[in-house]
């Protein structure tokens, strides 16, 4: 298989994604890699060009670009070179740590979308905080690729959330929640209840009903459906709230005494353990369920390790033919909804 | 001025109720307390029955009663017969610690809407957690009264409540923010789009943007105008991520050696800092804004120092003529919005 990669994405790039492309070529012999780049930068990172080749750009979009434009503007960029390589079938997927909405738009507008997907939805891989201090996680979808989202788009991501759990997450038969304002089957907005309804109509999917966001870190399901504005402000409060209450106990441990103070170092490997609990990036970076080949994004700030798991998440939707399933599925979908008509 | 009490309504009910009305009875005289309830119940806890009415009420709504059923059936029900006794203005205000869903159902089926108010919308108070510990609170409004809004209620929550803020919390200009999946303008759905335009185009409001969830804990605005069923997802989102989060400290600690519960013990005092700044209660009551009279929500969990609280945040609104503000700006806006149409 071939990953196409925007070595110029990310806090730490080229050389941090350099590092975990090398990583990877070293455990997977079965990938080739293509690095795009520029190419005195990367080369200066880069060790062992063995299944490496590094196409040279001259542009990089960044952080701060409106994301279509940057992407029909800069044409020799990074990242839209890439996703022309995914288009043009010399790559089977594409992988950026650089600006979201920029890979959003470019897996929509230059990969494209799988034939009966209106809306591909972003899948994020979040946490599972059990109190008896067992890990796990769940995946949210859409996690903020659309502000708009229909009915039927839901029922989608429900089928796109399943075949990715039972593809990358090996779970023979995901637990699919509904994300509303209420468990009862009867509560929730017109787009929940419809799409309540389809997806609860489905006896394919092991539909456990809706999910309240106060019981997600719970893991009341494997898969998590929402629309995307919605998914997306419950991801962005659950960051917002973990940072914000450990800056209160700092700061509360920073006010207190020389006792409270002692404690705080005893307890610093407790601490340590439970930021690493609380950090999504070792969940693997957040795709583009519905764009023709896999579109992932991880984290800005991500380090050689988090590319290493990123691409080996990659591997496996492309090791488990993810995106052919995709296609029957929707074809399926498509073919009894007409015949319904 | 009077109040409805529902005593019935609460897991301590009556008494952590009434106990509550006795201790602001004692506090302000210049509030008559009407107390609904089952009045041998009633009795056997209330101390003095200066400034309070006991009215009997053989019936109670409960937890699981659906909401607007129970409203219907239950005549007799103590929520039922305070709702009443505002709408024949034997009172100014209702104040319940039961079934949200039940007392949001009276307030908009018995108390009634302000006219020209489609769709009242609960406003909430949440802590504000800086990191230097400074503490403080925000609005956010719509928190779940609704499951759609449309663009023009999002505004009229924003002209409520900055009046809110202004009467209760003594904020003179308050700064409103739109709950968004973006910060900047052009970010966001078709609902926020357009309720963005409409809030930025009132030069009275002190509007500060869109803000995203992932910062509403940081402070950035005193109301936070939100669509009924976002708001609602970001407010369990927050709840739910604070527990887990100290849920996982918890676990962290029991796995963790003896130094570790040494030092969780020398940090007590600060862990019991952190759960009372992330208790909502202390912070006052929910609010159904729009509805023709106070119609006041506190926690099922409520005890008598929450009752007194909340009686002091109905007491600001009516000491500030906060109804007549709203009908007034109200009436304002949907003047012009007549005489530009």
């Amino acid at each position: 298989m071939k990953i196409a990669v925007d070595a110029m994405g990310g806090d730490y790039a080229p050389k941090e994604i350099v590092a975990g492309v090398e990583l990877a070529r070293d455990q997977f012999n079965d990938i080739e890699f293509l690095l795009f780049g520029k190419k005195d930068e990367v080369m200066q990172v880069l060790n062992d060009e063995t299944n490496i080749t590094v196409i040279d750009c001259s542009e990089v979009i960044d952080m701060n670009d409106e994301p279509v434009r940057a992407i029909r503007r800069k044409k020799d960029s990074s990242l839209v070179k890439a996703a022309m390589a995914v288009k043009s079938h010399d790559a089977d997927a594409i992988f950026s740590c650089g600006n979201t909405g920029a890979l959003l738009a470019a897996g929509l507008l230059i990969v494209g979308r799988i034939k009966g997907i209106a809306r591909p939805g972003l899948l994020s891989t979040l946490p599972v905080l059990t109190a008896d201090g067992t890990q796990a996680s769940f995946n949210l979808l859409d996690s903020g690729a659309n502000a708009d989202n229909k009915p039927e788009q839901l029922y989608q991501y429900a089928l796109l959330g399943r075949l990715y759990a039972q593809s990358v997450r090996g779970i023979e038969n995901p637990r699919i929640g509904l994300l509303n304002n209420g468990t009862e089957p009867h509560k929730g907005s017109k787009l929940t209840l419809e799409a309540h309804k389809m997806i609860a109509a489905d006896d394919t999917i092991n539909f456990v009903g809706n999910v309240e966001s106060r019981d997600v870190l719970t893991g009341p399901c494997d898969v998590l459906v929402a629309d995307g504005f919605t998914g997306n402000a419950v991801l962005k409060s659950i960051e917002g709230t973990a940072k914000a209450t450990m800056n209160v106990i700092k700061s509360e441990i920073m006010q207190a005494g020389p006792m409270a103070k002692l404690g705080a170092l005893m307890l610093k490997p407790a601490f340590a353990n439970i930021k690493a609990k609380m950090d999504q990036s070792q969940y693997g970076g957040a795709v583009l369920l519905g764009a023709k080949a896999p579109v992932v994004k991880a984290h800005g700030a991500s380090d050689a390790k988090t590319v290493l798991a990123t691409i080996k998440q990659i591997k496996e939707m492309i090791d488990h033919d993810m995106l052919q399933k995709f296609e029957q599925a929707v074809a399926v979908h498509n073919e009894q909804t007409n015949s319904n008509d």
